[in-house]
C-alpha cells in the first residue's frame, strides 16, 4: 500500500524554467489524488510517467491562477482519452462556476464533474475504508483550504500461530481484529496484543498552501508524517509576506515545530529567489527536518507497524 | 534585422513529455509575435530565455484548447511583471468572449487588451513600415485563421560612391531610394540599378494550423520562405484527418508544392505517433525541403540582397 507524494510543480505565481506552478499528486492506497492544478500539470504527469486517467479526485486549494490554470487542459485531455467515469472536484464554491465556463467555450465533456464544496466547518470532504480527507480553512486573499489526508485505522492482523493455539473461531477473529481481548472457554483472558501483530501506523499528509502564518493550524495538523507548508518569501521580505497573505520559510518551519510534525516540505517559492536553498536554510534554523521541494521530487512514507504498543 | 521563428510547442491536442501544445514565436524586426498559446507557453518562453514582456502581439488561430489554454497564465504573468502597455490580440470573434472571463474570476489586468478580429475577407490585421500580417481563413471545425507575415519593401540603399559621382542632391536621393532612375542636368538617364545596391528580399512566414487540406490556400501563401502547415495525421489515418478536419503530412507537403514555398515545416503531430519522423518522411516524399519541428527549434531567415535584379 503506497503513500507517496509527487511534486508536479513547486513555483509560486510566476513559473521558472525548472519550476512549474503548484500541483501535488498523492498516491494513497490504490487512488491518485491531485492537489491543485497549475498550468502544465498534465505535461508534468506525462513527464513523470503518470497516466492522467488514473486520477479520480482533484482537490483545489483556492481560485488563484497558479493553482488552477492547468484544469482546463487536464479536463480536455481526460475527455480526449475517452474518460466516461465521473471526476470528483473539491474546493471553494467558486470552483464550480469557473469550470462551468469550460463547456461554454470548449463544448461538453464526455464525463461528469462532481463537486464537493470545501467549507469553514472543517468537514471530511472524502472518506472511505482506507483514507479520510479533511478540509482546513486557510487565511489567504481569497477563500482557501488546506487538505489533511490520513489513513484510517485498519483491522488488526491476527498471528496465525495463535489462531490454532487458542482455537479462535470466526466470530472470535472478527472481535480480535477489532482490538478486543479473547476470553477462552476456561475464562482465561488473552490480551489482544498477544494475539495480533502490532497495528500499522496511520500515515498522514497535510497540504497548507496558500496561507499567511496561522499558529492555530498547528492543532489541526498535529504530528502528521509529512507537512507541506508554502514558503513564498524569505525572512527579509516578511512585510511582503504579510501584505500578500503568504508565509516566510521561517514561519512555515515554526508551524511545523508547533505541530510537532515528522517532516516539513516547503515550496511555492517566489521566483525572485534565484537559489531557493536560501529559504530551506532559513526554515532549517527553526525546524531541522525540512526539505525545499523541486518538481519531480517523490516523498514516500513506508507502511510500518507500530512498535512498543 | 532578425526574422526568426521559435517553436514553443509542437504537439496536437494531447501534449507529450517532450512536446507542449501549439505555440510559435516570430521575432520580426524588433517585434515579437506570439502565434497561438497552448498550455505551458509561458514556461517554454522561460525555458528558451525569452522575456514574455517583449511580446506585444498575440495571434490566435482558433478557439480550441490546445491553442489557447496558455493565455490565462501568460496574461496573469504579464500583469504580475508590471505590464502597463496594451497587448494586442488577433483572432476569431470568440476570443474576446473567452478572455473577458479572465477578469471575472481572476480580477482586472493592469493593462489593456486590444482585440483585432480576424475575418473572412483576408484583411491585413497588422501593418507597419516593416511588416504586414494577413489573416487567412482555414477550414476547421470552428472558425480558424492562418497568418501570413511578410516584410514590406524597403527603400533602396544608394551606393555612396555614386552620390558624389553623379552629384545627387537630397531630392534626387529620395527618388532614387524609391527606385526611380536619375536624370542628370545634361539629360543623361542613369538607371536606378547603377545607383543603388540590390534590394533586400522580403522575408515571409505563413502559419496554417489547424486546417483540413485546402488547395485554394496555395495561392495565398505562394512562394513564402517558410510555411508551417499542420500535419496531425499519417497517410494511413487519412480518414481520421478528414473526419476531424485536420491534414496528413503528405497533404501538408502537397500544399507546399502547389504553393512553391522555399521550406515547409510540419508539426501539430498527434501523440499516437511515437516517432514523428514517420510523418516527416511521408511529407518528404512529396516535398523534399520539409522539416518536422520540435519544441525549441529555431528557424532563422537571413536578411539577403536579391542578386541578378
Amino acid at each position: 500500500m503506497s503513500f507517496e507524494l509527487t511534486i508536479l510543480g513547486s513555483s509560486a505565481a510566476l513559473p521558472t524554467a525548472k519550476r512549474f506552478p503548484t500541483a501535488h499528486l498523492l498516491h494513497a492506497g490504490e487512488r491518485f489524488f491531485l492537489i491543485d492544478c497549475g498550468e502544465g500539470t498534465q505535461i508534468r504527469l506525462r513527464q513523470y510517467g503518470i497516466n492522467p486517467s488514473r486520477i479520480h479526485h482533484i482537490l483545489i486549494s483556492h481560485l488563484h491562477g497558479d493553482h488552477v490554470f492547468g484544469l482546463f487542459g487536464l479536463l480536455s485531455t481526460l475527455g480526449m482519452m475517452g474518460r466516461k467515469v465521473p471526476l470528483k472536484l473539491y474546493g471553494p464554491k467558486a470552483l464550480e462556476g469557473f469550470l462551468s465556463y469550460y463547456s461554454k467555450f470548449f463544448g461538453p465533456l464526455p464525463f461528469e464533474l462532481e463537486f464537493v464544496i470545501s467549507s469553514e466547518n472543517e468537514d471530511f470532504v472524502f472518506e472511505n475504508d482506507n483514507l479520510s480527507i479533511r478540509a482546513i480553512p486557510l487565511k489567504h486573499r481569497t477563500p482557501a483550504y488546506g487538505y489533511l489526508f490520513r489513513e484510517k485505522k485498519k483491522l488488526l492482523n491476527v498471528r496465525k500461530e495463535q489462531i490454532e493455539a487458542f482455537g479462535l473461531g470466526l466470530e472470535d477473529l472478527v472481535k480480535v481484529k477489532r482490538g478486543e481481548d479473547f476470553v477462552s472457554k476456561s475464562g482465561a483472558i488473552i490480551p489482544n496484543s498477544q494475539l495480533t501483530l502490532p497495528p500499522f501506523h496511520q500515515r498522514s499528509y497535510a497540504y497548507l498552501s496558500d496561507t499567511q502564518f496561522d499558529p492555530s493550524l498547528a492543532a489541526k495538523v498535529k504530528g502528521v508524517d509529512l507537512l507541506f507548508h508554502e514558503a513564498t518569501f524569505s525572512e527579509k521580505d516578511k512585510k511582503l509576506a504579510a501584505q500578500t497573505q503568504h508565509s516566510t520559510a521561517a514561519e512555515a518551519a515554526t508551524l511545523a515545530k508547533l505541530a510537532g510534525v515528522k517532516k516539513l516540505l516547503i515550496g511555492h517559492f517566489s521566483s525572485r529567489y534565484k537559489e531557493p536553498l536560501l529559504l530551506e536554510n532559513e526554515a532549517k534554523e527553526v525546524f531541522d527536518n525540512t526539505t525545499g521541494v523541486n518538481d519531480g521530487d517523490i516523498y514516500s512514507i513506508p507502511l510500518e507497524r507500530l512498535s512498543g504498543e
